[in-house]
């Protein structure tokens, strides 16, 4: 096999595919069949913003043993040819009358034979190449769920994903820093979240897949909304969450910030989800569940009289902006040494108004380790 | 229905839903259920980043008459809630046990019946939720493939629509006319990536989805890389290809510059393309097909003694990246009056080393009207 490798040296992809044939082979899966760019780059070292367009599919076979099989647009060839896989079998893309279809069928015939196929199925995966090809694979292969294959290799991180985890929140940090200067200089809300992305993209990130945030009179109504036009008022907390990358990994924390005058109630829900992250960076452990971060957190934030939100207050993050598990009531995935994850408790201020509060960490043996520096305990203010 | 939207006015969004509602009562379905990022903001106004996240599906249900249901994830209430969709069911997701498929089931079984459910399957199109989903949908409902309903409505942009693709490709112009400056102040290409990402959000873009491009001695083998940290030197043709979104719709255009002394070869294969492009700017009219388009500027070039590259010359674009139809000698799709496309023809320079070029038009009755300010005849020199 090569030693050539993007990203990481070819030996950290070989680990992570032995890592997955050796739970394949305990399912009896004669081959893995990956279509996401998150589990392509994962297993080969692909990285590419082209997934952006959603002309292509793009296949990644693992076999029961040795490198994987890229079956993939002829445009990805040179890329791909770069990485540690040898074996790779292009098609003209795209092409309607048979867009890598029979590419992909003879090789997964090639490698499992009539054994059974593996392909994520479940929850926070999803399928990415036409509902017709996969329709097509029905027909042709015993298709089987590989949801806990690929999530219970990809959860926990090597020492250097880690490092590169570390990297990203570097550079969310340092663009963190300068969102006084930027406000002071920017009242507009949509300016704001422009400036914050030149910040990252100046502190060292390659792109900037993901920001939000919120702003609003003691809190805000929403976390997932591109920001509008609005000026900034005093009184107002803003809120911005990032998804900078670096070398295809990603932070993702968020930050508050009052301007001005903060509302007592801002003040308070604010010092509450510190203590309920404090909570959980004193208490969490491997072998606890997913479910038991949430209790966690929302015990300490209803044991100081605030109300939690909703969804989940954390997850996995990794080469996606989240990964599983998912903290809430209902999670049991096992929580264990080498996982990155958020802590991100979330309260209500007041009716639908909430704040957020985010940091990521990596959970080691005696407990968490912060990869985000930890946010201060009393709430930013901005004088405008 | 509600006179509240996002983007557009409401008018826009329920004549597009009409527009599909009479090609699905030609296609006998009882319902159109859409799942990915583009359909969804299409035809609701629902934007967002939070799609970087693959945690949580996303459901719209488009009835035979009357304004889309909304099936999402608690956390899009807030903003869904302010387009003029009326009818939002949520669930508190991400759910192990049940992620929204008994609401999405029953919403489609109240709106459908015993209908046929038409969802996107073919070429250009993904089901964005869990494998496992889609098949207890197969299980309980006659599933139909709806991409002709879906590309025939969306492919033919709206004055409005053009209006926002004009504003997105007029942030790249600006962007552009940037790229010496930056070049001067820095010679890594990393870096040239990292300015030109700054550039775009200073021109006005609300974020950079996409950024690729290529640096080499007379030319690129590869326009889907990141960018290395590698020095540009004299003689190299570095090419810049955007993907800058404002307002939720994107422009997506390369332009190529060399970095001191070009090569004779890259002058002339440069001069070839933009050649080529003026053949298509002067034939394209609405009745041709895509293959025709691919026709025209494959002659052009071979005319002149280059040598084409596979893969397409040019696609559709809009709501994301990159649309159908492709310029490929096989696509037949008909080619109409309000179509935004790309003209991106592409030459070998010698080897695996290529040339592209590229610009963004309407087609018109009379023909192809630019969007984006057409580069240069002669490649430009960037001295350092």
């Amino acid at each position: 096999m090569a030693d050539r490798s993007l990203i990481f040296p070819a030996e950290e992809y070989r680990r992570r595919v032995d890592a997955l044939q050796r739970r394949m082979a305990r399912a009896g899966h004669a081959a893995l069949l990956l279509t996401s760019a998150a589990d392509i780059f994962y297993t080969t070292g692909f990285l590419t913003r082209f997934w952006e367009s959603p002309a292509r599919p793009w296949f990644v076979v693992v076999p029961a043993q040795g490198a994987p099989i890229a079956v993939i647009p002829g445009i990805g060839a040179d890329l791909m040819g770069r990485t540690w896989i040898n074996d790779i079998r292009t098609w003209d893309a795209p092409d309607p009358l048979d867009d890598g279809v029979s590419l992909l069928i003879g090789t997964l015939r090639e490698v499992a034979g009539a054994g059974a196929v593996g392909t994520p199925m479940g929850l926070e995966t999803h399928a990415r190449a036409p509902f017709a090809t996969m329709m097509a694979l029905l027909e042709a292969f015993e298709l089987c769920d590989a949801t806990a294959i690929v999530h219970r290799v990809r959860e926990v991180k090597s020492e250097a994903e880690i490092t590169k985890i570390r990297a990203a929140c570097a550079v969310a940090d340092a663009a963190f820093a300068d969102v006084p200067e930027i406000v002071r200089g920017e009242r507009r809300l949509d300016q704001v979240f422009r400036r914050f992305q030149m910040a990252l993209l100046d502190h060292g990130a390659d792109w900037v897949s993901y920001v939000a945030g919120g702003a609003g009179q003691g809190g805000y109504g929403d976390v997932i909304s591109p920001a509008a036009d609005m000026p900034l008022r005093a009184g107002d907390i803003l809120m911005l969450d990032t998804g900078a990358v670096k070398d295809g990994y990603f932070g993702d924390f968020d930050r508050n910030f009052a301007i001005s005058a903060p509302s007592d109630a801002a003040l308070r829900v604010h010092l509450a989800l510190h203590h309920a992250t404090d909570a959980a960076l004193a208490q969490l452990r491997p072998g606890m569940l997913a479910r038991d971060a949430h209790r966690i957190m929302a015990r300490a934030l209803e044991d100081l009289g605030e109300r939690p939100c909703g969804g989940r207050l954390g997850h996995g993050l990794g080469v996606t902006l989240t990964e599983w598990p998912s903290f809430t009531p209902r999670d049991v995935t096992e929580l264990r040494d080498g996982m990155v994850l958020t802590l991100e408790p979330s309260a209500h201020v007041y009716g639908d108004c909430i704040l957020v509060h985010e940091e990521n960490i990596v959970l080691r043996a005696d407990g968490p380790e912060l990869l985000s520096t930890r946010a201060p305990r009393d709430l930013p203010v901005i004088e405008i």
